[in-house]
């Protein structure tokens, strides 16, 4: 167990456990509804089509269409990253005894990425062809697992986490490596043709698969 | 009382089986968090009419009752559809002693359904008359449907329930049937008419209600 | 206290009670996040004046000055309205041991009328010299109060309550029939001058205070 | 420790404790909802540009380019300056035990003025460069700490600290005082120059980051 040290400018007192314990909780808090509010807003990147009443049995159908090969897959791909990074944020959190400045600021910097993401959703989902804007999702990919992976490190460093733990076990270290080199892949590729970006997201999904089966 | 098995690669210790159940409440956190989103979400769908302030006298009206037959009762439809999700899936929950991956993933693919309803909703608010727009609020519902019962029979087989409960009863199964069969049966009913689908819609609350009085 | 009898279609356990705990926590959950997730989209109805750069020097100012005198305040107003309901609600909410299906759909259809404040403001907001609006917004406040009253009234008739609490004292009463009856009261009002409807809820703040400091 | 009345119109019975705690659970519940959703509704400010599909690949690289030197930086700056504030109002409702009517509405007065900054978010993101827009900015980051100090002044008046706790230390003050007081400088100054007002805002970061290292 490492030592730690806790430096108070208020006078030791009987709800001092309480309030830490209540603290981390209301940082876990912070984290999980950003994350389902994030989640939530990516239905405002889909727009209802505006088409005058008389012309919509005409061409409806048409614009629906239109949305089913943009906007909604793009909408299904975001929630599925908003997932997969709740999901390794939870995990992370689910190890962490204590919080301090540092890390309570990387997350801090961490959810304004989270939170950012209808952003380069709603982009994605209006021009999914050009690549400047396939760039820019990606980037905001690499840019969280960058910066998940920087909090891992830091619960480590500053020995944040319950006793008997580590951050990143093997496969986990694995599969952000594998993820962000996709996606960093994917931003040259973008120039090359979009769709060979979108297949390196797709390999991501199929690259963690194979590392969570082989190594955990 | 059937037999766990819980994967770990960390070494067991004692904030093993706290960490296990506010796993859970973060679970639950999310979940509930989704629904109670989706569903403030809603009220977006409804557009305040821009009308220029010197005509607002003569054309308002019109136009503010024209919600009132088109944008506000699908936002009530909603709210409603939503409140009983939200109510199966917390009937479902409270039952639910441990998750594990594929209970985990499943659960997100029904709340990434739940987050797109304000779509089919701006979308029927706008276009109620036309069938394709009726047909794409219905399939939501089905999919959600399917998906909950999907997730009730992923945690009977896994045993994630409590001792001594099952996932689903007789009347909960019946319930989900009849919403099912009624929703199916109204996607193809909208190129006859679409106030036929909105029949079947209404139809499932009294089904709903007669099978929790006859059967529970 | 009063006889409490708990239908259940599941042989009884020991995580009953804990279950029964933990469900009207998630109601509770489920009411707080409403409020505060309608209280935050209020912002949306202040609508950011479209001017192109070139003109925003000479013409931003009056646009903002107009956003003081209409959407401002009305986001005020509403930020309030949403408060005291919730503050009324939670007094409600205290005192409450457990829920039924009854009370739970009482409760679910105060919050679709909660959640659907943003839009009766946003109309406020830009047309708040029409009487029409104006009486929507005052219809909306009304039902809200008779909701509430019919909530607290449930809760008593089904004997929800703690032990020895009772759902609504003599000021609570007296404050709702204040607040429904000057709200009440503004919507003919209205037509004679919209102006005088507010006086109306301005009046609602004082006969509450009045009420508090005389009764409690 | 100090005396502490409560006026109470219910009979004193078992479930009192446990229902202030939940209150004062529920208040901080709202709050930091509130922070949350504010945060995450920030990104609605950033607009995603219309471009008709043929004239994208030619002038989406430059509308993009622009968002990156206008609503993108406001937006961090925004998200900074909600997590700031969430920190500070975390840190002083760490050491509050109890709340009263007086607290709780200077409260929600605080959040009003959160809940509102998405507005001066959009409007500096699209006008940064006019004083009006500038100071509107800056008049609620006063308001704001303003508030904020008001709160913890209250919390002392009124004893509603854990025992042996102080609601603001002297860093605390001087932080405090040290942002209001550039932000409030940075009003006048948006008419010499805007960048000198926004110059001002990054001074406070520094600004207290000084007093934290030099007197805590």
């Amino acid at each position: 167990v490492p030592p730690v040290t806790v430096r108070s400018d208020q006078p030791e007192s009987a709800p001092r456990g309480l309030e830490r314990g209540r603290q981390l909780d209301r940082v876990n808090g912070f984290s999980d509804g950003l994350f389902t509010i994030s989640a939530t807003l990516l239905v405002l990147s889909i727009h209802v089509p505006e088409i005058p009443k008389a012309a919509a049995p005409d061409e409806l159908p048409a614009a629906i269409g239109h949305l089913f090969t943009g906007q909604i897959p793009t909408y299904f791909l975001s929630f599925w990253v908003i997932a997969v990074f709740w999901l390794r944020h939870h995990e992370l959190f689910g190890r962490i005894a204590r919080s301090d400045t540092r890390f309570a600021s990387i997350n801090l910097l961490f959810l304004a990425f989270v939170s950012l993401l209808p952003f380069p959703t709603e982009l994605l989902g209006q021009y999914g062809r050009e690549p400047l804007v396939v760039d820019i999702y990606a980037a905001n990919l690499v840019i969280l697992s960058l910066l998940l992976r920087r909090l891992a490190r830091e619960a480590e460093r500053a020995h944040l986490l319950h006793p008997g733990y580590v951050a990143l076990d093997r496969a986990m270290e694995l599969r952000g490596n594998a993820v962000a080199l996709l996606f960093g892949l994917s931003i040259p590729l973008a120039w090359v043709d979009p769709y060979l970006s979108m297949a390196c997201w797709f390999g991501s999904i199929f690259a963690q698969r194979f590392v969570t089966r082989r190594f955990s």
